[in-house]
Formats: C-alpha cells, structure tokens, sequence
C-alpha cells in the first residue's frame, strides 16, 4: 500500500524533489530528473539512465561519480517523455556525448529512441543501451526482446565506471553491451504493488504461493509455485540463472534485489543460501551486492542478478563510486584486522557430586524436559497472549529458553554434574538462549533455586521450598516488579506462599506443591482478565519489566506441569 | 509478512550470517553479533551497541570507522542474552573502556546492565548508556521511562565519531548523554508487521487509520487517526517534537526513518513537507537523513527523529562515517558544480493564423475538453483493464496527457494560434505529461493529424478525414503495430476505414464519423474479450507496443466523444 502523498499525480516529482533536497550533495533537480551536483570534466561521455518512477534507487540514486551523470524520471511506471529525456541529456553532455540507458520497455524505448533521434540531429553523439536482463521474459534465443529489471544497476554501474575512467564513447558503449549480454537475473513475487492513490493492489498472488518471473511494473509473473524455503528459494533462482553460464566463466558479480517491502533480514538470509549454491557451482563471487536496488513500489519479492565477469567487467565492477545508493570505496582509510577471533567455548566441567544428587539431577533433567514440552504446545498461545500488551515473542522465547534448558541439563548430567550444577547449568542456558527480558528472568530464577541445592546431597523437599524463596526473591531484586504489576511476580508470590505454608501445615509434598501451582494459576487467570483495562498503549516502566500477564500464565503452566510430575513421581 | 526463511528459530542467526558475508570489507561475525573487520587504534573508546533482531539495519548495519565497533544481535525482538553482550564487548573492547549503547527496553537494560556488572568485575570500564528519544511514550518530565527508536541512530553516530576522534571514555559518555537528552523522535504506523513463521501480524491498524506514537516492535500506538495527507503527517511529526524544542536552539540533524514496508518514494515525498515546517520554525537542518534506519520487520510506517544541535554536537553529526549503512564522507572528491542550469521554457509562440483557422482552433479545444472529461471520469475503468495484462497505468495516463493537451490547446488559443498549431500543440504536451507509451503514441497521433490541417485555413471535413489517415500512418510507423496485436490499432484502422468509406459515399460527416466510432468501439470490444487468452504473461515484444485493449477501448471511448460533440455542433 502506499500511504504517504498529498495529490497522487504529483507523488512522483515530489519524491524526486525530496530526495533532491537530502541528496544534494550528489544531485541537483532539473525539469524531469536529476543531474549531478558536482563537477564532470570535460569531453566525458555522460551516462544517462531513466524510466519511470516508482523504483527508487532507480534511476535517480544511482547519480554520482563513478556511475550516472543524470537521470530522467517519468510518472509511476510510466516513461518519461521524449522532450524530458532529451532536456535531462542536454544538462549532461560535457561534449564527450551520451550512453543512454533504460530498462527494454516498449513506452521506454519509444521516448529515449526519440529523443536520441533529436539530440543527434542538433549534433549530439548519443548511443543507446536497452538492458535486457529478465531471462523470464524471452528465450535466451531472443534475448532483444527481454526486459531489464535489476540488471539495470550491473550494467549501468560499468557504464558509469568506464565513463568515468575517460572512456570514449565507442569503448563505452562495447563495455556496456557487453555487459548488457553477460547480465541476466530472474525474480519471484510474494505480493503485488498499489499505485499512489489505488484502492487495490496492481495483483495478487495467492496466499501460501509465489509468482516466477514477476515484471517490476505490477507485471505478474509467468507460473505460479509454492512458496518455498529460503534453501530451495536459492537453488531455483541460482537454477535459472546457471543455466545461462558462459562457458569458462569462473567470477561473477551478484545482485540480490529486494522489490520494496521484503525485508532486508529476508534477504540476508536468502543470500546465505545463495552464496553456497554459487560456491557450489565453481563461481567466484565478487563485491555481492545485497538490497534494495530495483525496486516496484511496495511489491513483495526478490530477484537474483548475475554479471558473467571477465577481467575488465571485474575491474569496473570493483571501481568506486560515489551514489546516493551504490557507494563503493573507502571513505575512512582502515586496514583488515589480521588478529583471529576465539570464540569457541569448550564444554562445561562440573564439580564432583554424589550419586544421590546426580540422581536427584536426572530427576530435574527429566522435569525440564516435561517443562520444555509443555511450553513448546503453548508457544502460540503465550504469543498471543502476549502481542495484546507486549511484542509478541513470549512464546517463541519460552519455547527456546526451555529447549536449552533442557539440552544443557542433559550435557550436565551425561557429564556426572550433581542436582545443583544441572539446574545452574539449565538456568544459564535458558537466560543465554531465550534472549528478551524473560529469558534473564527465567535464567535468573532457575540460577537462584539451584543455591538452595548442592552437589553433595539428595534434593530434599526442605530445600525445593528454600530454592523457590530464593527464586522469587532473584527475580523481585533483579525485575523490580511487584505483586499488582502484571508480570510473572504475580503467580510466582503466591506459589512461594501457598507452598511454604501447606508444607509448615504438614501436607504431603506433592499436594502442597499443587495446592501451590492452583494458587499461580489464579492468579495469573486474574492478571490475564485486567489485560483489556492495560489499554492499547503499554507505558514503558520499569513495572513493566516482565511479560504482562503472558509471564504470569506461563509461570502457572510451569507450576502445573511440575505438579502433575511430582505426582507421578510420587505415585511410583 | 515475513516470507523467507528457512527454519523460523534460526532467522535472526541466519540473515546476521548473510549480512556478515555481505559487508565483511566492514565486519566479521562473532556468537551473537558483529565487530569491524578492520583494525582499530589501540586504547579507542569501544562502542558497542545492539538489541533484538528485526531492526535493519540496526544494529550490526552501523558497524565501522566513525561508528560502532561491534554489534550485539538478539533473536528477533528479543534482548540479547547477558553472556552474549559480555561477550562481543569482549571482542571489540581496546583498552580504552566501552560505550555501550541499546534503546531503553527492559529486557535490554536488564542483559546490556548485567554485562556491564560482569565486565566491570574483570576490570574493563563498562558505561552504559539506553537511548529514550520516543516522545510518545512517556512525557518529557520523566525521559528515563522514554523508549529508544530511530534516535538510536543519531545517539550512536555522536558515540561513533566521538571515540574515532580519540576522546576519552568520560568525554564520549559526556557527549553521548548530551545527544540523547536532546534527540527526540514520534512516529505513526499504517500496518503492523509478521513474525517469521507466525500466521498474522502482531497488530493491526484499522483501514484507513494510523497509529500514533508506535513502538518497534509491534507495539500499537497510543492512539488513531485517520491517515493525513503528507503535508497534514508532516504538520503532526514536527509538531510533536518542536514542542520540546530546548530554547535558542538554530540548527537540527533530522532523520526521517522508514519502519520497513513504507517506501523510501512515500519518504522524500515526506521529507519534502516536514523540510518546510521545520524552515518554517526557522530551523536550520544539517545533513538530513532519509530511509530505513530503524525497522521492525515489514512494518509500515514511518518516525521523524530530530537532534537539537549546538556545536560540538553538529561537528560530530557531520563527521565521516563508514558503516555499511551510514556512509558519510567523500569516496570520490568532485567539487561542486558552478555553472547555473537554466530550466526555464518561455511561452510557446505561434505564426500568423486566420480568423477562420482560430475559429476551428476553438473547436478543436472545445472537443479536447470533451474528451479530458471523459477520459477523467473513464480513469478508473481504463486502469482495471490495463492491470489485467499491463501495469494498470493506462487510465492515470490517458488522464493526465488529456488534461494537459486541454491547457495547451486553450493557452494555444489565448495566443491566437491558428487550427493546425493548437492541435500539435494538444499533441505535444499529451506526449510530454503523459508519459509512458500511450502518451508518446497518442500525442504523435494528434500531432500527425495536424498536419493535414493549416493555420490560415478552417478546417474542412476533408481535412479532417485526411488527419484521420496520418495519424494511423505515424502510430503504426512509431509503433509498429498491426491490426491483431491487440492494441489501439485494432479500433483505429477500422475507424480510419469507415470514416474515409462513409464519406466517400456521400454520408453527412456527422453520420459518417459515428460510423467510424461505432466500427472502433465494436473492434475495442472484439479485442477486449480476448484478453483472458492472453494468459498471466504478456511476452516483452514490439508487437506490445500500446497497452494491449486498454488502448483500444480508450481510442474507441474518445472517438464516440467526438462523435457526440460533433452531433451537438452540427445540430446547432
């Protein structure tokens, strides 16, 4: 959706009027694009690119030495006229004449072919460059006819680089067209764009499915497929693009684009997978470039490009340059580091302990492993719970915290740790893993009940009751949090207080203990109802430390599920 | 929405890898975040900053000389944990103590505070340091309880250049406290964003509304608004912060910051209304930033964050910087340009015309008003059909290219310009703010028919059928399009055919020219159906050239127009 425009048929020279203004370093505003703000020497071939608007950086951000020396830009995906690109061109020509450069599009080719026409009649050297990168749009056989999409930025930037370097306009233009047929990239959507001021979206892609192919003007996309994962997301976009290698083609320079509203995580992780498909087909990989490059508004979806390098494509495509969007180079001169980083940490020793206590660490061993379950089922749930006052992650963090809680109670007693050190252990690795403020507290909390245990001796039901004393008091001292407070602390005072006092009235300890977990679960039920009264804005306090009440519920699940184990075990 | 990952848990792992790959001229990774790969001074304030996942490019995008000296990375939105802050601090810290910086949220002022303890005890000196620029989330009587969003960047760019320029760590934590008492930031959100893995976003905002004063990381605001104009959200953001304006302040540093799904396009447009508020305070801006600078996932929205300046402050601003993200600085020294750009196009002027030609001048202004309405009022429809196989663009187009050939043909005519002038005129600026290729051929169409007209003679029904033929002639010729192809040549060969046989046989032009409208409107119709079997993918070829129906249907919608005004004139 795009949201932000005050009249939608001015949206496009407003934006570029804007990023005039923050880019004036780099550029200056002409009727119908922009121009570089900086001196160009004389008799340099000017690089001229443009289309239409809506694909920010293209055109405009791709302005400065080292790339661009103007661009034109038309409304939202459409050409800009034959008179804005000749007026953009005449700005630029230092006398050196012109590369003109722009995606292979019908209405982009009619207005640069024009206004070539007219720039060389009133003496104007001009050549023109259609990039045709889009292998889903055309056969490799007629490749004339594909579109360009990100391949704009390789093919333009060694344009850039060979006008800059004092190419003549002849060589310029052979790089460039060499370029332009070593260049290919192939794109999925996930979702398609809204125009400035359009109640709907250009298309849709089913939900669960992706378009291959897309076009970056709304175009869908040529099949549609499932949705796949990162790693088979790579081995297709790679797929595609293999195919075409030039025979002895050992480097190339990528481009993983992002469309507009896939994000840049997204990205990084698709390139992860992508490097090692590269790596895995014998290629070098030179100077990656991984963004937003071309993009269509508001679209969902990526594209991988490739530029076959031969040894003067790569020395071009190393070159500087100085854009707002594509800065290549050394701004503050700093040598690699050459000092190597340990950061491997070996497995933890623990201290002697006596078999009653081992065991007694098994048992807790085999209690957090019913914990971990538990709390992997309700994942979604405490989620839920907690993205009505919080951010949403409770869940997920639990679900974490409690797996390597229970991997490194497992580590601890396969290494013949007492009940102490497997709990300290289980809490260390909760805090560690888990992460959020949660994870700190949980860890805490666990940390903190291990002091009541010891290496030495059986964990008597004595010391259960002293370690959830000292588990509350960790968490109140660290947290700050109160009863009242809507965190975890809530169910926690009145476990600890029911538990003491059932164990002082003589109760059996399995009964005391679920006497306990039905006094969390209360009042984290009580909590949970005051949750509408918090209102949509969650004051930042340090009351707030702590999930609301999703802390609370998951504290009485815990307790819970302790209890019903306790109760087997006693059964037994 | 969150699409590609591979397993949800390793996510935030995953794109940090990537992200290492990409920019390793910058960093290398270590467990749990990032530190410069280059070498740094020995006995250098270390600034190490972090918080969850999900932000990018905070934190790790900020890493490099004149900024951080390592990032710490969470899960997504989730604190990292105490050991791993300990840890990359570890890493990154040179023997001259460490800044750290993270925004003010509870799970991270617990972990980045209980680092700092750990540290402290082995001797390093730890300062701490939690941004709270959010003005929405707590009142300015108690900034401590403010959460920290896209000020972050701001604070840590003045930490950054700080310890590169050898201050002392008392000094950095001076002037660091200093950015942060004076940075302030509101933001407002149109959509909240998609856990990787999770089924629906954390919330959501009302069609139609914005969410005032949100958090990053899924947070609602504090309250809802209709969505403003960008002129009105202009008015809104810089209000929020100007009110906390410290007295005598002159000069600010400004960053309009994209939460994720918001388009950098919707930012300059933005930028260029909150430039004029803020000029409007007498306010001087220092190197503005605009872009994504504090995400949170595909959220979509945006914040302004402004930092009161005084002098050491904006030296610190300006300094150079080479993260991967904030490059600040020269990579290629250009001087600015001197020369002066003359923009300016005087007034059109015309030649001699009769008193009869200007009279059909008037006509032939009178006929495009008619059809600007229509094409105004037929805007919609003409872009529904055009998105079906094209980019939906036709009907903006059409709109905007009639429109403007209206004010040419009307400022034509204020000048005296005979019949033939106005309507090349017409033609000429249709083509010009049209854009795209239906304005490049429709304005060659108008232009070609004027020249069967004169400005010394009325224009004579003959010449009108005449005008017909030329204009087919110069769209096929440009276009190369034929009847078939399924663009507006399907209903103007047919038009041009009747239009010539009526009159032939001696049909009054009224009738013969509805003729010809019918006769097109029935080809446009003819072309129209068969657009599903053109299937999802429209193939990249000459023959594409003019929106495939859409331009039928558009040139059979103006030739009725016509026919209607040309009953009415012949009636009278």
């Amino acid at each position: 959706m795009t949201t932000i425009f005050d009249a939608p048929e001015d949206f496009a020279t407003t934006a570029l009027a804007g990023f005039a203004a923050i880019y004036s370093r780099n550029v200056r505003l002409v009727k119908g694009g922009v121009v570089r703000s900086t001196k160009v020497p004389k008799g340099k071939v000017a690089v001229v690119i443009g289309g239409g608007s809506g694909h920010y950086p293209a055109f405009a951000g791709y302005v400065g030495p080292g790339l661009a020396d103007a661009a034109v830009a038309g409304d939202v995906f459409a050409s800009p006229s034959t008179a804005a690109v000749a007026r953009v061109c005449r700005h630029a020509e230092q006398g050196g004449g012109v590369l003109l450069g722009f995606g292979n599009y019908a209405g982009d080719v009619l207005n640069f072919g024009l206004a070539a026409e007219r720039l060389r009649a009133e003496g104007i050297d001009v050549r023109v460059l259609p990039v045709t990168d889009d292998v889903a749009s055309a056969p490799a056989e007629t490749p004339a006819k594909r579109r360009g999409i990100a391949g704009d930025l390789v093919v333009f930037k060694i344009a850039g680089a060979a006008a800059e370097a004092g190419k003549s306009l002849d060589e310029v233009e052979r790089l460039v067209r060499l370029a332009n047929d070593r260049t290919v990239s192939f794109g999925v959507a996930f979702g398609g764009c809204t125009l400035p001021g359009a109640a709907g979206p250009l298309f849709t892609v089913p939900k669960g499915q992706m378009a291959l192919g897309l076009g970056i003007h709304g175009e869908p996309g040529v099949s549609e497929e499932r949705i796949a994962t990162a790693s088979d997301l790579a081995k297709l976009l790679t797929g595609k693009l293999l195919a075409e290698r030039p025979a002895g083609t050992k480097k190339v320079a990528a481009v993983l684009n992002g469309l507009g509203s896939t994000k840049y995580e997204e990205l990084f992780v698709l390139w992860t997978a992508v490097a090692k498909e590269l790596a895995g087909a014998g290629l070098e990989i030179v100077d990656p470039e991984c963004g937003e490059f071309v993009t269509s508004l508001d679209m969902q979806g990526c594209s991988l490009t490739l530029l076959w390098l031969d040894e003067q494509l790569e020395e071009l495509w190393r070159a500087p340059s100085d854009a707002p969007v594509m800065r290549k180079g050394t701004i503050i001169p700093a040598e690699p580091a050459t000092d190597e980083i340990v950061d491997a940490e070996g497995p933890q020793s623990f201290g002697p302990a006596s078999e009653a206590s081992k065991e007694s660490g098994k048992c807790i061993a085999q209690l957090i492993a019913k914990i971990a379950d538990a709390l992997k089922e309700a994942e979604e749930e405490l989620g839920r719970i907690d993205a009505i006052a919080g951010d949403g992650d409770h869940g997920q963090g639990m679900r974490r915290g409690s797996a390597a809680a229970l991997e490194a109670a497992k580590a601890a007693v396969f290494a013949g740790a007492g009940a102490a050190s497997v709990l300290a252990a289980a809490g260390d690795a909760w805090a560690d893993r888990a992460g959020g403020t949660s994870g700190a507290i949980w860890g805490l909390a666990l940390r903190s009940w291990s002091n009541a245990f010891s290496d030495e001796e059986k964990v008597s039901d004595a010391a259960i009751v002293k370690g959830a004393r000292l588990a509350l008091e960790g968490v109140t001292r660290l947290g700050r949090a109160r009863v009242g407070d809507k965190t975890m602390v809530d169910a926690l005072v009145p476990f600890v207080e029911t538990l003491e006092r059932e164990t002082a009235a003589g109760k059996s300890f399995a009964e005391a203990w679920n006497a306990a977990a039905k006094a969390a679960q209360q009042a984290a039920n009580a909590t949970s109802s005051l949750t509408p009264k918090l209102g949509r804005a969650r004051p930042l306090a340090e009351k707030s430390i702590g999930h609301p009440d999703a802390g609370a519920i998951s504290l009485a699940l815990t307790a819970r599920v302790a209890g019903e184990f306790l109760k087997e075990t006693a059964d037994v």
